[in-house]
């Protein structure tokens, strides 16, 4: 079995695999070169030659130990129809939701609106190193409802937090829908040839312990419900970023395979919080992999050190970002494979 | 011993005592009466008068267990003779630190310009009903650093973040003025009649566990032990926002008396992670006071009982935010009196 398959499925491999999150993307000019090719990200995301070269570009470059879709999490909102762009140096723009939005969310688009996407997950499939594997991904329902209801990105997500108490049922209904088109889109791409799929809720630690449970925690656990019936040997990754003592909570209540963790949570106390046959993933400061030297072995190393003998994924704990110098993440790569 | 100081002491208070985060400011009509007084924020904390009746206004309409001193975490930088103004809707502006700024923080302009201020201590002290406590407050040491190095607030703070990877001993020496700043101006609001103090280190979530520990816990250290040298009976409580596994090891390294929990945090794991002998704080969800209603009551009840039988203080999980009703304050104050 590929290393990482063999960690999600609950062994303790040393040195453990590794792959980074944003691994394809702005810091490697040879992404650069391609991205000017597309007139827009949106146009990357939904053309497969594109997309599955990029998502093979730091593989080819790296060798990690999977590849992860090149995509992004708001392409589902986009496939029901709600509106995307995205603005350089800005984010994305949505649609703030309003009453009444819910019903333009429209289901019936979502199989042939995310073809493109899945036509890339299957030509990577088909090109990958067969020693690697392939790992596809959905944002989160919360975070994705965050984008839609904030319309982009926001410092304090004022309006999704008033939402959530003041119009539950409203939230809880946006959230159903993304749930149900969440489980479409993983069982596309794992019948595509994905190996494993991640959701990342980027924003699951802005809630109270009562509405993540609600509104983080039990809808990852429709979607790994729903796709266990389907593809019980496909394993789920969850990363509830900034859960913070909720990780354990959200291990158990979820039935994920492997938790991900954020840049802010000690590894030790993961461990002692998750049980020992759920995976953990991460959680290297992507700073660190920005600055390099000595400052990214100390790092590592440390983290290396206090996952060893549990099953254990090497990974940042957040998003490459573009300042990262390329060969930091070669010199990465070999530190983990040398430790 | 009043009812705060004896939980901070370890003792467990049933029902707890309550005071909120931000309980003085704009949710408050007859603050918005006052502020109008002043010609901007940083003159109404600097004007003993009117500072101090803003810090007794929701004590007297409320009545929590203690007062927290009106002012801003801001404040202290600004008596080194660091740059800031207040723009309305905007929030905080401070020059970017510069490499060379280290020398302008001058802290023998500190005792003067902090004088107004710790007379509204000295005010507040002698005005306030004696079954009251009254509590002082700073900065943590790199939270304030947070807003020096990005020049106000910042969604990802991305400037102190590079920083502490790339120039640590830039970093380290700033932290180490305002950690001996901040010894000189929290003993001078105990001189005043502060009973307690508090750190707000509302930005100890951005950093790795290594980065914590250099730059949140040994700083809060240094602190506390410096306090508890000259004044052994003044109890210091620590709120490391966002801090979620690290809560544990913030409460033995630092050696905090209180360790404050926010919004995210699961109170049966903090309790978990902390030691008994450390008092909790907190942490029910701001948007859950402005909905009011079951939700406020549901919300309330699970942490009382979550806490029950540990030494605790009922808060917020974050600061009052200005859309909450007047009124469900009042609740609050009540549904933790009569629990």
């Amino acid at each position: 079995m590929k290393t990482l398959l063999r960690v999600l499925d609950g062994e303790a491999v040393w040195p453990p695999p590794i792959w980074l999150m944003r691994q394809a993307g702005r810091y490697l000019p040879e992404y650069r070169a391609l991205r000017q090719q597309a007139g827009d990200f949106i146009t990357l995301c939904t053309t497969p030659a594109l997309a599955a070269e990029i998502t093979l570009q730091p593989v080819r470059r790296f060798g990690m130990d999977a590849a992860i879709l090149f995509s992004d999490i708001l392409m589902l909102p986009w496939a029901l129809g709600y509106g995307l762009s995205f603005r350089e140096g800005e984010g994305p723009v949505l649609p703030r939701l309003q009453p009444g939005d819910l019903s333009r969310l429209d289901p019936d688009r979502l199989l042939p609106a995310i073809a493109p996407i899945i036509e890339t997950v299957r030509r990577v499939a088909a090109a990958l190193d067969p020693a690697l594997a392939l790992i596809g991904f959905a944002g989160g329902p919360f975070t994705v409802a965050c984008y839609m209801v904030e319309g982009g990105g926001s410092k304090d997500h004022p309006r999704i937090r008033a939402l959530a108490y003041e119009d539950p049922a409203v939230l809880a209904a946006l959230i159903d829908r993304l749930t149900e088109a969440t489980v479409v889109y993983l069982a596309a791409q794992i019948e595509a040839g994905a190996e494993a799929v991640m959701l990342f809720d980027s924003w699951a630690g802005l809630l109270s312990p009562r509405q993540f449970q609600a509104h983080v925690a039990l809808p990852a656990r429709r979607i790994v419900a729903a796709l266990k019936q389907r593809f019980p040997q496909t394993p789920v990754i969850g990363f509830p970023r900034l859960a913070g003592t909720l990780l354990g909570i959200y291990a158990e209540s979820s039935g994920v395979d492997a938790v991900g963790m954020d840049t802010a949570v000690d590894p030790r106390v993961a461990a002692r919080l998750v049980a020992r046959t759920t995976a953990l993933q991460g959680n290297l400061d992507p700073m660190a992999l920005v600055a390099g030297g000595p400052v990214l072995e100390g790092e590592t190393r440390s983290i290396l050190e206090a996952m060893r003998g549990r099953p254990h994924i090497f990974n940042l704990g957040h998003g490459i970002v573009p300042a990262t110098p390329p060969e930091h993440v070669a010199a990465l790569v070999r530190l983990v494979r040398d430790a």
